[in-house]
């Protein structure tokens, strides 16, 4: 009953950077200062700095009568805006956009739909228009894409041996992220970001450099529009956007375009297979519920998916970090 | 992070009444049955009972290829309607009123004040005017405080040996639920329930029978009308609301028509001593200051208040119940 006032303590100490002031303190600060440094009330900053020494996120000293704060381990490597780790971004997105669609879990539960409408007044008949309804809303979304596969992106792009695969396109490759970290660990490889022209625009404006000669962009939708000839195909956290119909129409053009020989590289969270769990998965696929027409799938689920759009060979690889990334390799 | 994800499971499953479904029941059902039942979406009630599956709050039950749910003993004990423990209306409240007013947290935290206007668009002069905006929130907001001491009220009426005091006023007394434990410990004693008139008018409509002749009430506003005699001031969870400056001028009116003899209870949720906690308790003190113009308190804070007041003698109880009641009693 009290995870949300937990979850925004965590949002609202991220946003103010109060770890960020602390980390650049480089020594323990009292209530005052830190209030100072966020610009924040200091009986609200001394309430907000309690709880979250409540929740181990900060250490409390005591200094001649003087009660000062410093920064957890955790708190470091996760909540500050430099750390490579950082979730800021996420947290951002989490405490602005996704806490305010499920106020609307009811309603979404009931109709089956997501809740756009209610929650920030727009039609979600077309879903990535809603969702990328302002460039500042576009940008939240892609640093949250971009901090996911900071985080565990390396995992997911080294479940699998993508050595063969020269040419790569990351469809829905948003801020680039995925296509870094392929880029890094796969020195042969080229990779193609394929996806709307206003995420290619932010992309190439804000996250990919373009010195960078080993990443192109392909401005498109997927769903209409041809798809550049490549080795592999990625899907990051795109099926799961979607209906099983669209689903099976994207693979299916994949399928199409796909080189003997080519594969499709599916990432996403996989339930289990009796629906047991993960408990992270099954409140992700409400999530999906609330923001997406799609759902979290099982294995076998993605499977028959593929299985429709005329693949074969499907392997799959749990590797078992935050976002449970799960992958499966179809070769043709 | 993911707390809000957790809470608005738990809300919405228990708004749609899933947990009075299979109680009524009184077999595990299908998906499917529960979703015709509460009328909602098939899809949107699987995830949901996947979801809580995933939290415990459901078992799930494979049968002859069927998927069928039932209550755990915690869900048919909080989480059912008709339940005396039932937790119900405070997740009503927390849900709709409380998760709204804390997404903005941060602007609270800057600002040091409460929320009111951003979050429901109505001014916060007057709080009890914003919190009592419509007949639908005071009734919400009267069955939190019901369900509150339903579950703690006889704890926090036990730690002390009332029964000296024969005519008790309970201060902003709201639903009777306290009122009631009263006079259902103590058989000696009469309770006078003083609050705004239109509380009194709710908690005669729909929580206080008239046939309880040993509850009454008083229309009032205790910061400016005269207070009714008595042997004992109740005063539970009131002076969280409040500034210092207030909670002192509210003390002292009691102080003054106190008789000799007489005290005051103060029943809150008190902070440790040196700030390190409880976790719930700092998170309700940022509770306070998003909804309210007080804040949760030490013992001492306490104790500084009623000195101020004129009060001595003072003493107090911890119960360790669910909202961590704590209580003074102060004899003049």
């Amino acid at each position: 009953m009290e995870g949300f006032l937990i979850s925004k303590t965590v949002f609202t100490s991220c946003e103010l950077g109060v770890f960020d002031v602390l980390l650049k303190a480089e020594q323990p600060l009292s209530a005052e200062e830190i209030s100072q440094a966020v610009g924040a009330s200091l009986d609200g900053t001394q309430r907000l700095l309690a709880a979250c020494a409540g929740l181990q996120l900060l250490i409390v000293h005591h200094d001649k009568g003087q009660v000062l704060y410093s920064n957890t381990e955790e708190a470091r490597v996760f909540l500050t805006r430099s750390s490579p780790l950082s979730l800021c971004q996420s947290i951002q997105y989490s405490s602005r956009t996704i806490y305010l669609c499920w106020h609307y879990l009811t309603d979404a539960v009931r109709s089956g739909k997501n809740q756009y409408e209610k929650a920030f007044g727009v039609s979600s008949k077309d879903l990535f228009q809603a969702m990328y309804r302002s460039d500042e809303e576009l940008v939240k979304f892609m640093h949250l894409m971009n901090s996911i596969w900071n985080i565990c992106g390396k995992n997911v792009i080294t479940a699998f041996d993508l050595s063969p695969f020269k040419v790569i396109c990351d469809l829905g490759g948003c801020s680039g992220a995925l296509a870094k970290q392929c880029t890094a660990v796969y020195p042969e490889c080229t990779v193609t970001i394929f996806d709307l022209p206003k995420v290619v625009r932010m992309s190439q404006e804000h996250f990919v450099s373009v010195a960078d000669q080993r990443i192109s962009f392909h401005e498109g939708d997927f769903f209409k529009d041809s798809l550049p000839v490549a080795d592999l195909y990625i899907l990051a956290r795109i099926l799961h956007d979607w209906t099983d119909e669209r689903c099976i129409k994207l693979l299916q053009r994949i399928y199409e375009a796909c080189k003997p020989g080519g594969a499709v590289l599916l990432v996403e969270a996989l339930l289990n297979e009796d629906g047991s769990g993960p408990l992270t998965v099954q409140l992700y696929s409400l999530n999906m519920l609330v923001q997406t027409e799609g759902r979290e799938r099982t294995d076998a689920q993605y499977a028959a998916l593929l299985t429709t759009a005329g693949f074969t060979n499907i392997q799959h690889c749990l590797t078992g970090k935050i976002y449970d990334a799960v992958m499966e390799i179809v070769r043709d």
